[in-house]
């Protein structure tokens, strides 16, 4: 299992390739839930999410045993395949991410920037079949989107950057998608702030982490999902990131509408153009701040900002700013 | 006429009542453009816009006289009605906004937090009277939004606190509402970076400031503009904003489609909640950077991030980010 001492390795090793993302919050939000609401503006790190911490931490790792690949491959439609990319833009390795027809056209844009080769396939599990394929060629390092233990150190580090600038704090809240973010920040927080209790968020629509918890056992989404969250719409967690998941102090499953209405009211109250998958997490904050007493400090890990125009289309199609945030 | 040393004290009055916004800019849009392109990130100013700059200035350098008034007006339905309102907070004094009856929800809600007081009225023309009434009261400041030397002063400062972080530029490009913003940029820019050029931008539908140039006299518009840049729908410039707007090396006269194109191209690039207002002036930039040799440095000031639900629909109604930026 990753420990902390594996994340504070990772951070020493990544921190001159990442920005120092800043800590935003809104005065007038604290006033309304009557605690301090301290969010990591991670959505403007390099390739505007948390992924590239994972990404550059593994290859990193490798560089240091002078065992760099000739390649690289990954799959994924999402934030792991600009991660991917980056990261093998700053080690000059060739980089092929296997994605669906289906790819934003925005997400396959920065991907090709950063210099990888994008292959499109008709469905997931053609995209998947295929890189599974190409790792096998020699000299071939496939990048795993969470559930790998340099994955989990890399993503550990947003925590421990974001404690360092805020201090203790009595709440921690990060979506769940495959659990990477969660499983790093559960394993920080725990030496960091042992007294802050942890949550996940996750779409109710694909909640399969929490049904997993439920059941003790790793449980798939029987079909793709429909979420605005399109970061947490993973269909299962990892044998890594679910061992590490059963230490979370909770899991909240945020419907539809409540995703629309956290990510319009955070883009318009902290002015950034944040995921709904990242602004899902505040949901589970109001529903624990419901049952504290007053002047909790709370860090909710902001996990990124890359969104297609559809989803914009939808997020913004009803007025929820209407409706003041309250407890 | 305002003096580059008049900005100069404005800055040292409030640098202690604003924050400091950062200098952001997107890899892939300078890669695009060929050239250099710094944003302004003021849309995550106290208020979410420039405006507080003008109107703390207005109490402050009443405060050193002593001379403080016993309560405070303002007629605006924008960020100015945010500005006023939390710059009276900071100093205890009562503060009236007459604004319309279809002012946004969420600016009425920042407007009353700020512990302002809201009247409203059916037409501008109506609030544009009650104002003038009000303000004869004895005690009584009326704070304009634009047309006055203390309130360009105050919007002089954001260009100085950008170029401290940038250093020298070769372009300087803000929006054109009244011309408060713009009056002060050219003033402090002529000192500090005289070799920069200086250009406004506007909605064409709303475009009285390009025409007042070509008239050389001002020309108010006939009846309210539809435009998505609803903090440059000001139905005329000012006599003192006027004498200082003759100074620009050109102002841009904007499509409401590339409006839309820019704020979504921004707030996607930069990860920032950006007003259409603010993302207009890349039209001007990407017309300027035609006609100039490669790898330009350009400072582009984002004055604001206060968007209602309404806009935020229309902007993103149609897809424009499937047509990259180029030149």
């Amino acid at each position: 299992m990753t420990s902390y001492s594996d994340i504070v390795q990772a951070r020493k090793r990544i921190a001159s390739m990442i920005h120092q993302t800043p800590i935003i919050e809104s005065s007038l939000l604290n006033e309304w839930l009557g605690s301090r609401i301290l969010f990591k503006g991670e959505c403007l790190q390099r390739t505007g999410a948390f992924k590239v911490r994972g990404a550059i931490n593994t290859l990193a790792k490798l560089a240091e045993q002078n065992a760099l690949p000739k390649q690289v491959v990954a799959n994924s439609s999402g934030n792991h395949a600009q991660a991917v990319a980056y990261a093998c833009s700053l080690y000059d390795i060739p980089a092929k991410i296997f994605s669906t027809q289906n790819v934003s056209a925005v997400k396959a844009q920065a991907t090709q920037y950063y210099g990888a080769e994008l292959a499109l396939y008709p469905t997931r599990l053609e995209a998947d079949e295929a890189v599974k394929q190409a790792s096998v060629e020699s000299g071939t390092l496939w990048i795993p989107p969470f559930n790998h233990p340099d994955i989990i150190a890399g993503q550990g580090t947003l925590v421990m950057d974001a404690l360092e600038q805020t201090g203790d704090v009595d709440g921690i809240f990060a979506p769940c998608g495959g659990g990477g973010l969660l499983s790093g920040t559960l394993i920080a927080a725990k030496t960091l702030c042992p007294a802050a209790k942890v949550f996940g968020a996750e779409p109710l629509t694909a909640n399969d982490a929490a049904e997993s918890l439920r059941q003790n056992k790793i449980i798939s989404l029987s079909k793709p999902p429909i979420t605005l969250a399109d970061g947490a719409a993973t269909p299962s967690v990892g044998e890594h990131t679910f061992e590490v998941l059963k230490l979370l102090d909770g899991i909240v499953e945020v419907s539809e509408s409540r995703i629309a209405y956290w990510t319009q009211w955070l883009q318009h109250l902290l002015k950034l153009h944040l995921e709904p998958t990242s602004a899902m997490s505040m949901q589970a904050v109001v529903e624990w701040l419901k049952h504290q007493p007053k002047n909790q400090t709370v860090l909710v890990l902001l996990s990124g900002g890359n969104i297609d125009q559809s989803k914009m289309q939808q997020i913004w199609s009803m007025d929820h700013l209407g409706e003041i945030p309250n407890l």
